[in-house]
């Protein structure tokens, strides 16, 4: 072993599992590779074809991942040409909650057999959203009995989370339940899997297993609350055996070595959620700046030196994202999704040829004519709740509004409304997080958006009167991933000691910064007072319309 | 003269003329026919194609009244093979306020080489939006004041009107004021023309030039504080002679049987507005009963036996619409123009395909689609507001909302709710004229979406919980201006005596009759109650959003 050192950081994603090969010194990309799941996501039938799931539901095959990862990994050695000798560390992010049952022998229960044609078997995908009920009844029961817990998610435990998963596995197949040894989140399957050891992250513990760093999990009360067989489930089928992120889990086993193609002894680091392990990657290791990792929804991620709570957001959890800092998530619940409803349902005919006949996308045709107007120019104002609010509303049955039409009002109006109704979301929580305590003086953006739509981004840094630094990778989980990687391996085998170190060397943000537009911003002042109105009295109990609404449209529904 | 007889009504709309031959006996339409004005709506220039206009101006050529009426007059006797011996009467509707300037003669000033470059000197047809400076005036000043006449037009004067389109004419070519022997409404203009008689209506000048039966004009103090030259400008340029809905203005002379090629000494009914004039052509003639011009706006008209002040009304005009009661008007500035902005803008692509390979038309797709969904289904909830609100809030500045948006909502959910919300529109004007002791029993219907939109109309039967009747004739208008031709007859030459006993013989509605459904109208008083709720919240004050947003729209893109 010689030479240039390397680490390899491998995302797992909903559709599929990218690998990125990075020069430990400068950060330097070197390879990617990415392979989708064969399995994809299941949400209508088992892989027998026969079998049926019910709606809501959504699962993978294990064996995906462990294929995904063999495949990617091999790849990138191979596109690189370099040595596995050379690569120090390996470090991996996976989606969140997304768990599944496990035997005593960390063999998944659907590989058996016994359990293949029972869906429990399976990884419940973070978005298995069939566990509703029992997320309902467990805010109810931890309101009723006052639980500390429920503070540090905003007021609410997501049905995608895993005691509401594990709690639906008891109630629909106490078989499968009975016979798992435990319940474990994929990202520390996959780790268990090529290291031997079981290291549960402090990331997913803390922000989708009600665990925290001081007060542990749940009581052994509050689990006989929800049902007497849940008494001692932490013990039975969990662990408490919690590790920070940035700690090593381990190093390739033989078993290890055969699934990826790395050598025997590299270093491991704990597993880690997809959207925080971006965090160090754009930099950011330290507080007042805040990540904003946007797509269909985006996620927002900050650091803190204290347990602030803060309303609507949804989680704070210490050691959640850098070692030694509490990390806070926040989240809108729909934004790129808005603009692809939009053209899924209202540009018209017109719009569509056009952007054929100049040969561009509709989003681009629909961005070019929205760019050209001035903020205020449209006279729209939207609340951007077409899938509800999550921060800092925390309420799925919010909708969405638009006011202003008139006549004249064009579709590229609505296009750009859209998006300066998300932008305000985004200040909403920012102004939350300052009104608590913490302050937020730059914004950093990853994911596709901030990749692609620099009309947009100009439009987020003029509505929050922010500079906004974009990650200097398109493949930002990846990479911090890669940087966790390096730090597991360590400052004698060439990595780092400390995450902190890593970002310095191999952290990267683009040299095009958005800065605010001052008479934009007053301008965006003053609509946002107008959304800052329309949030609170729609959102906030004044007028509960959007709640009837929705109801009475559930009832008819169902009886139609 | 001998046989049956027969009575003619013509009815001048913003594009063209028609004429309708009735038997006088029975009602029934015997031949129709209609011509297009050959100038049209001049609203870029002058008829020498040189002279252009300011925006927000649309003006009319007098001489197209003659020749429209000349022609289709004549048609409808070729195509009937009726005498125009047998015809006994001719009535006239009109759009208002559409008015000109004449000469002493009666000579339109644009028919003269002098003004033909003016375009003060042609006609101002009603849709003429150019003298809104004037009226803010006139209603500030008015206010001011203390007019009492304010309250019978719902608080406001419209810019569409008389005295601000005579006051723009002062203002902007003073000489044209001045060589102005008078003013003069179009309609009562064309009853010049063929009769002699200057008989000015009791309806056009009670709704547009704010007289009123008991109180007359304005006072001169008051027209004197609009302008002093005003202060006599109803003696110098109008006339006090008004004459009741319902008399006869004279018989055809000389000029006018050259004109029309009816017979010398035919009855000519006093002019009519053209809405006004299809309340007795379905058979209304008492109070209790509200007649519904549906089309791009809506129009309501409603009888009355006493003069009772309703917020936001259009006005009330003792003997304006039928003799002998106070004729209430109220409007939804916004119908069918909602779906037509919805489909121009807001239709997806292959919905378009749909309608191609259906081979029927997008609001027959869209409208097929919606009516698949119950009430409430949508979950959304829209302000009809695009062309702000006329009644009852008397606001141009008021604008579209639409709430309940989600991922999953579909062109065919907002079309509906575009529906409902005019639907909504019209029941608040129904209760707020009940709230002021003006009872409503039954509705009826005339005009495009009437005759042809059978799902919209059971929407409004189950919102309005009313059974609704529709027009027997599609051109009620020109069927009532005939009635009033019979009764400018006189029963004596074969036809009646009054307009209600003409009703009784000429009226007519379709056999079928729109009932309420039990079911729905419980449903659609949940969903108007939240209407009400938005309604009065970002009607009435509590949030003045709409008009801050356009305020600010109005700044940009003044500045852009």
């Amino acid at each position: 072993m010689s030479g240039k050192k390397y680490s390899i950081g491998l995302d797992f994603g909903t559709q599929s599992c990218r690998a990125l090969l990075v020069d430990v010194e400068t950060g330097e990309e070197i390879a990617t590779d990415v392979m989708e799941y064969p399995h994809g996501v299941m949400d209508e039938y088992l892989p027998d074809k026969v079998t049926k799931l019910e709606p809501d539901w959504a699962l993978q095959h294990p064996q995906d991942y462990l294929d995904t990862m063999a495949s990617t990994i091999r790849n990138v050695l191979k596109k690189s040409g370099i040595s596995a000798d050379n690569v120090i560390g390996l470090g991996i992010d996976f989606t969140a909650c997304t768990m599944l049952p496990i035997d005593k022998n960390g063999e998944p229960l659907c590989f058996k057999k016994k359990w293949e044609k029972n869906p429990h078997s399976y990884v419940k995908l973070w978005k298995h959203h069939a566990a509703q009920d029992e997320a309902n009844e467990l805010n109810r029961i931890a309101e009723e009995r006052g639980e500390s817990f429920l503070k540090r998610y905003g007021g609410k435990i997501s049905s995608e989370w895993l005691i509401p998963k594990i709690w639906q596995i008891l109630n629909e197949a106490p078989e499968i339940y009975s016979e798992a040894d435990r319940f474990i989140e994929a990202g520390d399957w996959v780790i268990l899997k090529i290291t031997g050891n079981e290291c549960r992250n402090s990331c997913t513990a803390g922000y989708k297993a009600i665990w925290s760093k001081r007060e542990g999990y749940p009581s052994k009360e509050f689990f006989k609350a929800l049902d007497p067989r849940l008494e001692n489930v932490v013990d039975e089928k969990l662990s408490r055996n919690i590790y920070p992120i940035g700690a090593k889990a381990g190093e390739i086993t033989e078993e290890g070595s055969r699934i990826t193609g790395l050598k025997v002894g590299t270093a491991v680091a704990v597993a880690n959620v997809d959207a925080h392990v971006a965090v160090p990657a754009v930099g950011i290791t330290e507080p007042g700046k805040m990540l904003m990792i946007m797509g269909t929804s985006t996620c927002h991620m900050l650091l803190g030196t204290e347990e602030k709570m803060v309303p609507g957001i949804c989680g704070v959890v210490e050691d959640g994202i850098i070692p030694g800092y509490f990390g806070y998530e926040a989240g809108q619940s729909c934004v790129g999704d808005h603009f692809e409803w939009f053209v899924k349902n209202c540009v018209p005919e017109e719009y569509m040829k056009e952007a054929r006949e100049k040969g561009i996308g509709i989003h681009k045709l629909l961005r070019e004519k929205a760019s050209r107007l001035q903020p205020g120019e449209t006279g729209l104002i939207a609340l951007d709740w077409w899938n509800g609010n999550r921060s800092v509303l925390v309420d799925v049955d919010l909708t969405g509004l638009i006011i202003g039409c008139t006549l004249i009002t064009k579709p590229e109006d609505i296009y750009r409304t859209l998006i300066e109704a998300t932008a305000f979301g985004t200040r909403m929580i920012i102004e939350t997080f300052e009104e608590n305590g913490i302050y937020i003086k730059e914004l950093y953006a990853a994911g596709g958006i901030a990749e692609k739509d620099e009309f947009m981004m100009q439009i987020y840094s003029d509505v929050t009167n922010r500079e906004i630094k974009i990650s200097g990778s398109p493949q930002a989980c990846a990479l911090g991933s890669a940087m966790f990687g390096a730090v597991a391996a360590g400052k004698e085998k060439g990595g780092y000691d400390t995450i902190v170190e890593a970002a310095r060397k191999m952290a990267k943000i683009k040299d095009k910064v958005y800065k605010p537009n001052k008479e934009n911003v007053e301008l965006y002042n003053k609509l946002y007072a107008e959304y800052k109105i329309l949030h609170d009295y729609f959102g906030r109990g004044e007028n509960n319309v959007m709640k009837r609404l929705k109801e009475i449209k559930r009832i008819k529904r169902g009886q139609a």
